[in-house]
């Protein structure tokens, strides 16, 4: 099958590699309809060092079981699935608890001999505890919306419950990216009042008013901070969503969180000290977040996605065929397009 | 009225300064029965600068009620009252939410002309919204016990609250010192199941095992982090209560503390950046905690003092007059003393 290889910064292929079959009882095949790009994507494509043994690119995707384990119960083949960005087998402690993503037997796609999902078709450990069905067709024309359950809307989601939105609270997110845009949506379904967004991408915060966000802030830093307080009688909101991942994005939220407030991080962060001394230690502030336990949502939030009272799909801006891949990295990478489609 | 003054590292003196009087119609005047020194008072006892005004020590303490402004509601002359060790009114949006260490109009003692703790009087502001009525006279054996719920009990309680501590749960206490021993104390009130106290001075943890740790590891770092690891099947606990405030405390937790769980810092950090990167991010950990709005907990905790189920009291281990004040600090400073309460 065809499949997207990263060999460097800036070098993403797609070639033939092995097509995908049962090597355990638990796992399932499943054929690719829709993927895409994703921000984290683009770390290794600034920053890969040349390798000969390239990555295996791709974590979010959707498609049809095509083969099933012979321990597999719940899927069968011709099933519409949706998979979460790490693998798990669902009935772990830590998955019991919501915590997919430090699942026992859970890992990540494209590694340790797993296909990644910018392919033609996946090979899908511990599938039971894994995909989810789709109650729709693979001509549905909800399936960009459905895709987002991958990754996208559940990053924003997990930063919205993490930090505690509850009905009529006051919300920063930081960033205009296809995560800081779910983070709105996700904060204004938990009933969130004031949802500020801090973003300077004009076509992007507009997307972000369409999904809830009552306030734009476009500058950043102290200046960014100052807009956000006067907005908020000088305190600052109650929840911050911080979905970018670099330090300053951080920092901007701890100027921007009121006393006693959260600061929830779903940004993979680009750095290892947080800068939270003695002065947010006065003011009560609680850092969480951390990788999103996609999986722990997708049946939460689908009703949601199938009724159309959210459209998370509104993030793709652009839609590729596999094999023009490289091009989605390029057009993500130079802000050309919010998040790329691509249909194998 | 005789009080408490730091002129610089190491040097405590005990001084006459001016007797306190009612400045505001919402302020009142407590004639202190105890006070004591904290862990926070060493700070400056190690570090402060030679100053020719010095600082009004102690933040604990307890009384009677000698006089009242024409405001004061709640209060009358002969009542005995515990101080939180912040002031604030009780009646602003964060003391209403129970974070009073934000108190709009709150501050701290011995700073901007209000006295000190450590000294014969206090001139309170705020008294209404700041004391607590305690049922006792000021003859009570509780005396010592309620003292506790000036600062170090509630601070430990805070650490164990905000942790998110609960019936049946495993945690880690980090630091052997009065407050690690009150968080002991709190997170057995709370249900906790498993509490592993982290300390190496024996006699303080020996304390800790009456107050309901389950275990003690004298090692630190790594092989402290290992030790309670064993303990927990290999996953860590799901709090961590940080009492210390010291850089190695804080990575010990984040060591100590299991995917998924919170680590509840009380120790006043003695550092601007915590290490809290990539790896913790992909673990799902919360860092939460601050300083303790006391004022919010006092009523909640009284009751297991006054009936004995708790008695927090216990890490006084000596007690001194206010004119050997100066002795307090030095014990507690070489270790000689856990927490040394002071009898004006």
């Amino acid at each position: 099958m065809r499949a997207t290889l990263m060999y460097a910064a800036d070098d993403v292929r797609v070639e033939d590699v092995a097509d995908p079959w049962i090597h355990q009882p638990t796992d399932a095949v499943v054929r690719v309809v829709l993927s895409c790009v994703c921000g984290s994507d683009l770390w290794p494509y600034k920053s890969l060092v040349p390798t000969d043994t390239p990555r295996h690119m791709g974590h979010e995707f959707l498609g049809v079981v095509e083969e099933t384990g012979s321990e597999v119960r719940g899927l069968r083949s011709g099933d519409v699935v949706v998979a979460p960005f790490t693998y798990s087998d669902n009935t772990c402690e830590y998955c019991r608890e919501g915590l997919h993503t430090s699942c026992v037997h859970g890992g990540q796609w494209g590694v340790k001999g797993v296909d990644g999902g910018q392919g033609q078709a996946v090979r899908v450990p511990y599938a039971d505890g894994t995909l989810v069905k789709l109650p729709v067709g693979e001509d549905s024309a909800l399936l960009p919306d459905l895709l987002t359950l991958s990754d996208v809307l559940c990053t924003g989601y997990h930063a919205a419950r993490t930090a505690g939105v509850e009905k009529g609270d006051s919300v920063t997110v930081i960033g205009d990216g296809a995560v800081g845009l779910s983070a709105v949506i996700s904060a204004r379904l938990l009933g969130a009042e004031q949802i500020i967004l801090m973003g300077r991408h004009r076509t992007r915060t507009d997307l972000g008013r369409d999904f809830g966000a009552t306030d734009v802030v476009a500058d950043r830093g102290e200046e960014g901070v100052a807009r956000v307080k006067e907005l908020t009688g000088g305190k600052g909101t109650r929840r911050v969503l911080e979905c970018v991942g670099l330090k300053d994005s951080v920092v901007q939220g701890f100027g921007a969180v009121r006393d006693g407030g959260t600061i929830s991080r779903v940004g993979a962060p680009q750095f290892t000290d947080v800068p939270f001394g003695f002065r947010d230690f006065l003011r009560n502030i609680t850092l969480t977040g951390g990788v999103a336990p996609a999986r722990a949502y997708i049946e939460e939030l689908m009703p949601h996605v199938l009724d159309g009272s959210i459209r998370p799909g509104r993030v793709f801006d652009r839609t590729l065929g596999l094999e023009d891949i490289a091009e989605g990295y390029r057009a993500m990478n130079d802000r050309d397009a919010l998040k790329v489609l691509i249909r194998p």
